[in-house]
């Protein structure tokens, strides 16, 4: 049985990422700036950062990293302490081939993919001793290739996928913190996970939709109510999961509109998706939160509308009729 | 009191269209070519269809008018027999006023607008025994100016305001019929105008939100099976109505989505509406429905937040925020 102490050991670890999207690549180059070995699975990006270096901008001060281990296969990685995965939901069914050449004996598996069944697939395939879940609330975007924008937030919270909290999870949170990742280590994954689908539940689907950011949807009286409600579902089904404390709704409400209206015009991840036309994360967002809910008896019929609205737009996003 | 004994009497009658759309072009060219006297209230097509008449393109045969009565304003058309009411609801605003000048002493007013409201607002203005609603079943789109384009059927259902069946009722519906329209005349105006809400409430909304015709809404199971519950919402509703007869749901659902399925890529009004631009009927279509269903405690959740949707895009489309 392996101990995973290495991580625990380290001052410096070596950390593969998979999945280099926006998230990916800004953590990984706050890790790679603090002194950790990165590397990096680049596809779009992969000849200008591996001939340019990375860009960062930021309100806390743009940074560059001119050397940079970038690669076009899992393989040309091969085994390191930490996996970071930010792989778009909508790729997992290539995850577990993506990460597989990285796993070592005391390899850790640390997913900060959105939504649910993220860790429950890496369990599946490498031991669920493994695993490790974080959430990340983070407004960042993609630029020209080598050059990412994080434009607010970015703090991270993590969890073991089994056990809460452990030495290796505070030790990990520990390493973010250095790296002016400001992370907590907290004591129950599914608290965390589902708190992020209350906001991400109503916002990425009513602005993919619409294709109006967070502002326009706030700014309408109807739309505000309907957010409210959403909101109102997930908690209700959250609070059915056997979370160590329940969520308050009330006050979190509140405290999410209050923080989303600070964020002005923004365009959630699955907004930007949509515009790109890149498909959305349907699954891990909305259709296994949904089972879950349906699972304890907590139906969440606001949600599932959205959700029907969202699947027959994505069927035509990705197949369009000819001539449209 | 007046008789309005001036329809059931004359073969030929004085008719004049407010709301020269698709629909008031297309049935007042069939009550012309049938020999009535008709008199236009046109505004973009005023100039080519003065000049050089009116065309209809239609599976049932082609036809042109040569010589067609069309004005600017109300005022030049003076009292008629018989007002048609095409106007967009959204319009609704106008309608007293644009009406005003047609009604003589004798006038029926007979609205085929869509949705609830228009008689309402008619018999508020000129007294309620002068008005009687109709429901048209009417694919038909407006070409360039001067021509208009039945696409599929066309029947009407005619019903008084206050009595349902009346000889005046039935009368009209006879001219209709020798004009080759299609029409019945009906005992129960609220039956007709709800059974007409159960298809235009889940298809309009569907396709003008999310911009696909109504055989990709048929063709999601997540979308058929939501315009179904919205359909049995508004069944529901309309069977507290103290309808004359109730509506058989199951039966009269199954027979909508049938129909429906014939007509293939159809694009209701509501879509072709926001994809030109247009304000859409969301008042008479969904606002009074929904409150007409609450005052009567059957409510239709599904159905208002689509209404939400459409109302946050609304917002959006007709005052798009700077940069986009």
């Amino acid at each position: 049985m392996p101990e995973f102490q290495q991580i625990v050991k380290s001052d410096k670890i070596r950390i593969g990422v998979i999945g280099s999207g926006a998230l990916g690549l800004y953590y990984g180059a706050l890790l790679q700036r603090a002194g950790h070995d990165l590397h990096f699975l680049l596809r779009r990006d992969h000849q200008a950062i591996t001939t340019a270096g990375l860009t960062v901008t930021s309100p806390r001060g743009d940074f560059r990293l001119a050397a940079v281990h970038g690669y076009k296969t899992s393989r040309e990685i091969g085994p390191v302490d930490l996996v970071l995965v930010g792989l778009k939901t909508y790729a997992n069914p290539l995850l577990v081939d993506l990460v597989r050449p990285l796993v070592g004996p005391e390899t850790v598996l640390l997913t900060l993919q959105n939504g649910l069944g993220n860790e429950e697939l890496l369990a599946a395939a490498f031991g669920s001793e493994r695993v490790v879940g974080g959430v990340a609330f983070l407004c960042c975007n993609r630029g020209e290739p080598g050059t990412v924008h994080h434009l607010d937030q970015g703090s991270v919270r993590l969890a073991e996928f089994c056990n809460g909290l452990s030495p290796r999870v505070e030790r990990l949170a520990k390493l973010f913190n250095q790296a002016e990742i400001p992370c907590e280590a907290c004591p129950d994954l599914q608290r965390i996970r589902w708190e992020k689908l209350v906001w991400n539940i109503p916002f990425n689907g009513l602005c993919a939709l619409t294709g109006l950011a967070t502002d326009r949807q706030l700014g309408c009286t109807e739309t505000l109510k309907l957010i409210k409600g959403m909101m109102q579902e997930v908690v209700a089904a959250a609070n059915r999961q056997q979370l160590s404390q329940p969520i308050d709704g009330a006050a979190f409400i509140d405290h999410l509109i209050g923080i989303t209206l600070k964020m002005g015009a923004y365009r959630p991840s699955m907004m930007i998706d949509r515009q790109q036309n890149q498909p959305l994360e349907l699954e891990a967002i909305y259709a296994i939160p949904l089972q879950r809910a349906t699972e304890v008896a907590a139906p969440m019929p606001q949600v599932a509308m959205l959700h029907a609205l969202l699947q027959v737009t994505e069927a035509n996003a990705l197949d369009p009729p000819p001539g449209q």
